[in-house]
């Protein structure tokens, strides 16, 4: 009789442990911070049969831990208002003191807080509270509330969810160390596009004001998340062959001579030449490459037309014009924002895809 | 008697998963990618009491398997130099069906290739060899030799080494895309920075060669691998600056007058400017807005002296005024390297860190 309690124990801890090595295959499986945090919380309330899970982090300058998830329960958007003093709660309790706690019947807990349940009108049973830590240090905590069925959580629960937490936090910290690289650099190439542009004091902002608006027509239109990131780098980058341009005609305060226009036409194709050396751009530079191009052909550098056209230049070369139109001109002032739609709207299937118009057009309804 | 047997089987199962548990953070808690494959095989090394182990991507484009880590045995550099054909070989058999192999004794197997072995002089008597996958693509190998002590590895030892390599594909994947991006960002700021000293044909490539003369410079003098890191972004972007700076004056083809020079001497703290909303950078910002300063004092843009110019400006001064000085300007001739180098170690003390031009020399001894 005892070897086979032994046995069934044996048993439970091989499955906990497989369970451990799945969820840990599936935690790390992506550096994105955001559905990172999801898909931990997700993970966690259904290993554990949790009826509710939340996943917090440390904001460290103010000392106040902040909701990042909210699993199960229908109040969790206006949960995720509410930030946590590290002084106040289980919570905070277990972001001080760096370690796990069990909580059988909270409202036996003096260190419970109930000032999230008051607002989501839930009744909080038993918990678990484990902290996130990375090389030691408490970066967050994680929770379990209420067991399903069982009515409360057993120790044993607070090894698994522990060893399911630990290796969150290690992916956590990988995705956030990817995510400040990927901030870095497109800060980097947002402060230099600008410094360029700041040698004409009239296109200052331009290429910040062209990316958000392509954004916004990229989503009407449902590009993928990979589609989008290009078009924000291209975007941020379309005019960068200006570098190429000399002064004097960039910031030229009169129109252009033909010479001079001829000069300016580069400026697409230099793009493309200086980012040619970089292998992992090579999906963007055709979107610069063909930003004046032309719906039914025309345009410049190579006249394409129609489909030929990268999806994100025909975005591209829309909003660049929007943005050109509504923007002051040493030679003229700038057109109001309504003859600016007007004038986009009187050359869709022209100058512009007409799929690319209607989905501008939605943007600015709500206006 | 039977479930005694049972007991220790589960009991090394508990065991094994712990491992692997254990074997998992370890290995998804580095994101750098050559750190990580050593980590993977140590780890693996130890963990299968194996005489020797071995990590090999796949160079997809030749399909060829490379050698990226020879753990144990003493011809590890030498077999590194061994490129295998997908064709051939067991590594070659699981590369290309993706699956997992046990080999009790090679010299049976028909798959077995003895090119290494006859290159090592290493007798290979019992291997498992399983696929690196992720999302059910192949991109590498790795295989453990040799069972220490018991000769020959079982079948169990085929599930547990498949077990570890699953996680360290998943973080090979992950180093490998936070390598990517590194690169993205690198290659990015350095076409910006030669698109914008292209405006002046006199200093093409110079902000590259002053970036690989600074890291030679650091590693002389025992940076830290975080320093280098931030050297090489700061020697990317030096002279950032010079995109305020206008054009006429850049490239003037003559000695420049005292109000030009006065224009010229505020690119260091433009530059800063320009990459002060980049947070990431802010141990970057100050290595590029003093990097005309002065050891004696007496620099621009701040007049600091001695130790309060940070470190790898001190670094930038130097190399900066000797790319320079070998370089051709439109008013003088290039100067030979000799004399360049005797032009610095007369300005040891003065204009720059005698620590510096120390290492500065120790770099051209052995040219």
């Amino acid at each position: 009789m005892e070897t086979e309690v032994l046995v069934k124990q044996l048993k439970q801890k091989i499955e906990e442990l497989t369970t451990v090595i799945e969820a840990s295959k599936r935690i790390t499986s992506t550096l994105d911070l955001s559905s990172l945090l999801r898909i931990i919380m997700q993970l966690a309330t259904k290993v554990m049969h949790a009826e509710t899970s939340s996943l917090m982090l440390l904001d460290e300058t103010k000392q106040e831990l902040v909701f990042e998830v909210v699993e199960g329960g229908e109040k969790g958007e206006m949960i995720k208002e509410i930030r946590l003093s590290v002084n106040e709660g289980i919570a905070g309790w277990v972001a001080r003191n760096g370690e796990a706690v069990f909580v059988p019947d909270a409202e036996k807990d003096e260190r419970f807080c109930n000032k999230v349940d008051m607002k989501s009108g839930f009744r909080t049973k038993s918990l678990i509270c484990v902290p996130l830590k990375v090389k030691d240090k408490v970066i967050g905590i994680a929770e379990v509330i209420n067991k399903l069925d069982e009515g409360t959580f057993s120790p044993d629960d607070v090894s698994l969810f522990s060893a399911l937490i630990d290796h969150a936090a290690i992916a956590i910290e990988n995705a956030k160390l990817y995510k400040d690289l990927q901030g870095l650099f497109l800060s980097t190439i947002t402060s230099l596009a600008t410094a360029i542009e700041a040698k004409d004091p009239y296109t200052k902002g331009h290429s910040e004001r062209v990316t958000r608006l392509s954004l916004a027509i990229a989503g009407k239109i449902g590009m993928s998340f990979k589609e989008k990131e290009r078009l924000r780098i291209a975007g941020l980058l379309h005019d960068i062959g200006k570098i190429g341009i000399p002064e004097g005609i960039l910031a030229k305060p009169a129109k252009l001579n033909n010479e001079e226009w001829g000069i300016i036409k580069q400026h697409p194709a230099k793009g493309a030449e200086i980012l040619k050396p970089i292998k992992q751009l090579e999906d963007v530079i055709p979107v610069i490459r063909h930003h004046h191009e032309k719906f039914t052909g025309g345009g410049y550098p190579d006249g394409l037309e129609g489909e030929e056209i990268p999806l994100g230049s025909r975005i591209i070369t829309l909003v660049d014009a929007f943005d050109a139109m509504v923007s002051t001109r040493p030679y003229r002032p700038a057109m109001k924002r309504k003859d600016a739609i007007n004038e986009i709207q009187r050359c869709k299937g022209t100058q512009f895809d007409p799929k690319i118009v209607e989905a501008f057009l939605a943007c600015y309804e709500y206006e």
